[in-house]
């Protein structure tokens, strides 16, 4: 059987951690789908199609993965993608709460889907995404945040816009 | 004696968990009031005559249930009211906490006032008003959250919207 | 109709804490059993007799209260004496954890049960059987924790020992 | 490449909730094996061969699914069985934060490996191992929680003991 | 050695709950800076030169604090201005969550600044932000949580305005 | 005036998470005493002797550092020891909780008390005591944990005793 997994997210930008969760189930899946959520309410510094650019400079060279926008229902995308499996990096009680929730409501939408949650590596759990904004802007070290073709897009992006 | 409990809330809309907890303490009450607020910071998709609206329709049929719009204070509403107890569903820790720190201040403005929470039944504590907005909106089920006649209110709604 | 609530706890000794969750819901119902568990696996340093007079001193004047031990399921208990609602104090995060899947079992197996949860007074969330037992032997100030009577007898009890 | 999880835990005894996190992780894995842990501190109602022996009654139809008992560290069991993943469920906060810690601990001393939490479903959150003891002894109804099989081995025992 | 803490925050505004910290780590600073943040996201109802302002009434008689504003990254402001210590209260779980992500990342931006967090007294809490404002609004009592100074300056603003 | 910092615990071992936070807070005190709890419910792999043995090893080169034992009240011990401030590292929500409760009980026994939280660093956030025994038993890698005299020390005594 082939296995598919959906890691769902707004990737504003993509960081060291999302890509530590990939290559931990990487192994487990035949293939692996970085979900661009293009509906969400929140504001974010970084246009839809920036954030899969940055994606897809990560992952070029691993074919199992790919990356897309998604909208609407997380249950609805994985039905139509043939999907079972979504995955998801857990940083914090706040994180589980609202993951444990999501997980519930999609389960009920979708009672096939499994939600798999992967503990964040302990120096990576501060990592967020107005932070990183934040640290930039303002000239600190994000070496242990982004990789490296992540960093040079955003350094000279932000500095650019000021 | 009378006694009269407030359940306020956004109601937007109206959820079998919010009915499951009217049910539930009932019994205990001559009169509960939904209390619709009408100050809150949320913004919302549902119009608080639609929300009012919404909570009149599942509770017609109970004479001791009234539904009302309410800004200001909580503390000064239920002392205008004669309410000693206010109810709140908790479904989850960030809700506990919430909850915990506004029936202190409520405590610390009127002594006379009692917090009463109540735990969210298992199966519903993923339910959340903007879940349900998309849930709608992507043509997903909603019959576990919702009374029918929510349901197709909502439906019509929004799909006449886009 | 007759309604009747149900305190359980270990009451270890009983607390400030615990007679004000009683004040506040004592006017919504016609009785309130003070439960004491008997088959809790904590070790005390109370007896169970010494609990259970240290209760009936505090309320020896509230006719609508009574103070009983009980063992076994306390769903079972509360089908036994007709009881539909729990009572229990909330002083914490775990607390409130512990309360909430507690009140899923005895919904599941008492689907007629209520659980109701009553936030701590502010100025009370610290308070905890064995720090009790602490202060006393230490020689702490307990007049802000402790009725006086049960004041009075545990001092008297914790010298005596030593 | 050949995959295997371990699903450690003291399984005292096994219940659905166990069941279903195999079931759906197990289309991931070659292997599947239930690790019961005979070195824990906790006491515990049942023997660890009463524990291995029901764990085995559940899964005896699946030839990917072995039951072994471990002590010793899980990073040293987990590398001397070549195994990359441990599973665990997950259904409250004071789980995940346990959870969180020894994840780390195990990346500390295996880097190689990967914890996967599962979220237990909503309507088996509130199922502990003391509380179904509790039950069985006190006539309760345990069909919601427990395997057929499971539920006849341990009425019986706990019949004849008492 | 000269020891300053700085007491980021946004001050909207300062409370008893802000003073009763800077009182206890006083003793152990030569001096301490009270840092109102101007960059914050979150929107106010006062502005910054109110904020500051009242911070002033407040300590006016303290040679040993000063009030400025700050932006950018504190840890960059703790360089600049020579500050090892930076000090926080903690009300809540929400509370410790963020400042405990937050001390990581200043951590990793400046390994020598240290984050003290100190626990808010029990009877404040409750003390929020928007809670003031809305208490104030609509005439409730906030000499349980603000300095006479500052209430006298908040009470004229806020009738004022309406 | 004069200083001193209580650094409560039972030290079984100190870790380098001990030593952290008093690198951390030795600066700003005169004096700071490690103080091993004696009259501890937790019962423990290590003598009170071999624990107090362990701490002045680490610290021995630093003349402002002292161990001691104490039992009985915290607030009492820091009366008679003229201590004002209380330091404790938090690592979890669990440990904040627990301290939170513990500087309200202190607070109210001896209202001159501050208790100083500070967050773990975040790659020692998993070290626990009985982690560590079992790791040095089953020959796991402590150099991460523990200063490398308390492992000697430790490896010898836990290879001797089995």
């Amino acid at each position: 059987m082939n296995h598919t997994a959906l890691l769902p997210g707004s990737f504003s930008p993509i960081t060291l951690g999302h890509s530590s969760i990939v290559d931990k189930i990487l192994p487990l899946f035949d293939k692996v789908i970085i979900g661009i959520g293009v509906n969400s309410q929140k504001s974010h510094w970084l246009s839809i199609e920036d954030r899969k650019h940055l994606c897809e400079l990560v992952f070029k060279s691993s074919p199992k993965i790919s990356c897309t926008f998604f909208n609407g229902l997380t249950s609805e995308f994985c039905r139509a993608n043939n999907i079972k499996y979504i995955v998801r990096g857990v940083r914090s009680f706040t994180d589980f709460e609202y993951e444990y929730q999501i997980s519930q409501t999609n389960k009920q939408l979708a009672p096939e889907l499994t939600t798999i949650l992967l503990p964040a590596d302990s120096h990576l759990i501060h990592v967020q995404s107005t932070t990183i904004f934040d640290i930039i802007k303002y000239g600190g070290d994000t070496s242990s945040f982004l990789h490296p073709q992540v960093r040079d897009f955003l350094h000279t992006k932000i500095n650019n816009r000021s």
